[in-house]
């Protein structure tokens, strides 16, 4: 069955059943923010053939994907989620389970968070496109800025960078990593499709804070890890030392690609959706003890650049920039 | 200049301009909702050729447009504007004018209300998608639902239906309404390019049923009034009759279309963001006494229809159904 075949009043009615019965009907939804937080606000749009594609995602992953990028927008920000809107655009020929599909990775993905889908539009479009608002809440004080890195500060990611990466390398080269086991295959290809975002280092850094009063910058390494550092000095006008042998890979990459090939995709894969964390050396500690598959990468420094260091002393010191990562216009031209 | 030659990066940079200084350059914006109120949220997607057209619509006009559909969805729930997020997919050749004065018409329509944009994502995409999401605040107890309606209530609605419609009528076929004054094409062409959200009329509204407390109902006009009288019947479980002769429709068209054709644009023609309201009697005629514009055309009944009657006796009771309104999917099949 085709979406053209049931209309938009039929589509919706299908799609109602994803979503709270109090807040269908009305122009819009009603919302509780708690007393004395802040609201966060933040908005991502796919399409179809530039950010997911049947050839590598399933209409459940493309939606868990989408969700997953704006829960880990709202984790940068400290904050908890209050719910999701979904504005979509489709060709009246789609079919109907493809759009449920979807419904059901984004439902799937916030279900651990006991995030609602509070709103949507359908309208017809020549190809599909995918807008998602999160919207969450945070104490101001504990807003997670990427402004507030000081130079000392321990830079610390919450997980391995370039899974993701190497799991749409296996989805679009099957042929590639033949001496990998099956479990380390299907572990990066979850990484890619079934991305975690880092609530929960969110919720454990608050409950350290509590006890530690202490400042903290950061943003998600949704674009990369040598971004996420990089676009971190620039708004908080310092630089950083990362230490090559401590950023931590998934494990199977050694027996797979090269090492220079494993960090870029680690620095430049993007879409980790990692947290990555600037903050005072004892809190990172704490952190780090707290979340065992969290590591200290570098050091945040009173310079201007992002230097990649290598202590073994086998590769030259790099400076990191925004060049390589991804542009997403730059492709074209 | 095209887009793909300052890529995404580039244009962030330009459309920063618009935007409060204090909002850029983290995951998400951080916004503050009074205390005591519910956050009102809701979600709009536009896409090129479906729902604006160089043909009739500039790009500052579409951004208008864009903007004021969704100020008229916080409206319609009775709320204050308290901010605005943009997802915008568009192809790599568009020119970067395009999408600046695009912006323009955004922020030209939010001034007024000192709404901001705080947030907003680019992408590629075959073809220029918009996705707007609008945050508003309201209390609790003040928030116009569809489901309020009750027998006996005044149908209020806040200005003219059919003018939107005749406007576009004008912009596809300018050999037509040769009879009409250049004042009067202006008028009905500016209904259409730049509609008036009618947030004016909650703030009265607000202001009347502070001193005469009092039940209301309503949505907006955004699919035609007959549409919007319908929705809030079904919503109520009520009927309607509605009076063919009240309704207010724009004064030049009656040297220009059929009473008929008039009529139909009124209830199908859509677009018009006027406020359609079910209020008790006492509160409807303080609205329309302050409100000039403002005019009850029908009461809700306890019948199970919405019927157009003629008090004149020219035209024969006719039962009015959404068949006839605006179906995104029904056009494709």
């Amino acid at each position: 069955m085709r979406v053209y075949e049931i209309g938009e009043q039929g589509l919706l009615k299908r799609l109602q059943s994803f979503c709270p019965v109090d807040i269908i009907g009305d122009d819009a939804a009603l919302l509780s923010v708690s007393e004395g937080y802040s609201l966060v606000v933040t908005t991502d749009t796919l399409v179809d053939g530039v950010h997911f594609s049947d050839r590598t995602t399933s209409p459940a992953d493309a939606g868990w994907r989408a969700a997953a990028a704006n829960l880990s927008d709202l984790a940068a920000m400290g904050a908890e989620p209050l719910g999701l809107t979904i504005g979509l655009g489709l060709p009246g020929d789609v079919e109907v389970c493809w759009v449920e599909q979807f419904y059901q990775g984004i439902t799937d993905c916030l279900q651990p968070f006991a995030t609602p889908i509070v709103g949507g539009d359908i309208c017809r479009s020549p190809i599909i496109t995918v807008s998602i608002t999160a919207l969450g809440q945070v104490l101001p004080d504990q807003a997670i800025r990427r402004s507030h890195a000081q130079p000392g500060d321990a830079i610390v990611v919450t997980g391995v960078h370039g899974a993701s990466r190497a799991g749409l390398e296996l989805l679009l080269h099957p042929e590639q990593g033949q001496g990998l086991s099956v479990e380390d295959r299907a572990t990066v290809i979850r990484a890619h499709q079934r991305p975690q975002p880092r609530l929960d280092a969110v919720f454990l850094l608050r409950k350290i804070l509590e006890q530690a009063a202490g400042r903290v910058a950061g943003m998600d390494s949704s674009d990369g890890l040598a971004d996420a550092v990089l676009q971190l000095c620039r708004a908080s006008r310092v630089g950083a030392q990362l230490e090559r042998n401590l950023i931590p890979l998934p494990s199977c990459l050694t027996a797979w690609v090269s090492e220079a090939q494993a960090i870029d995709w680690a620095l430049y894969g993007g879409e980790d959706f990692e947290l990555v964390l600037c903050l005072p050396r004892f809190i990172a500690q704490k952190l780090v003890e707290q979340l065992h598959e969290a590591v200290m990468v570098g050091t945040i420094t009173a310079d201007s650049v992002v230097v990649l260091k290598d202590s073994s002393g086998l590769h030259p010191d790099e400076i990191l920039s925004l060049d390589k990562g991804f542009q997403h216009f730059g492709q074209i031209g």
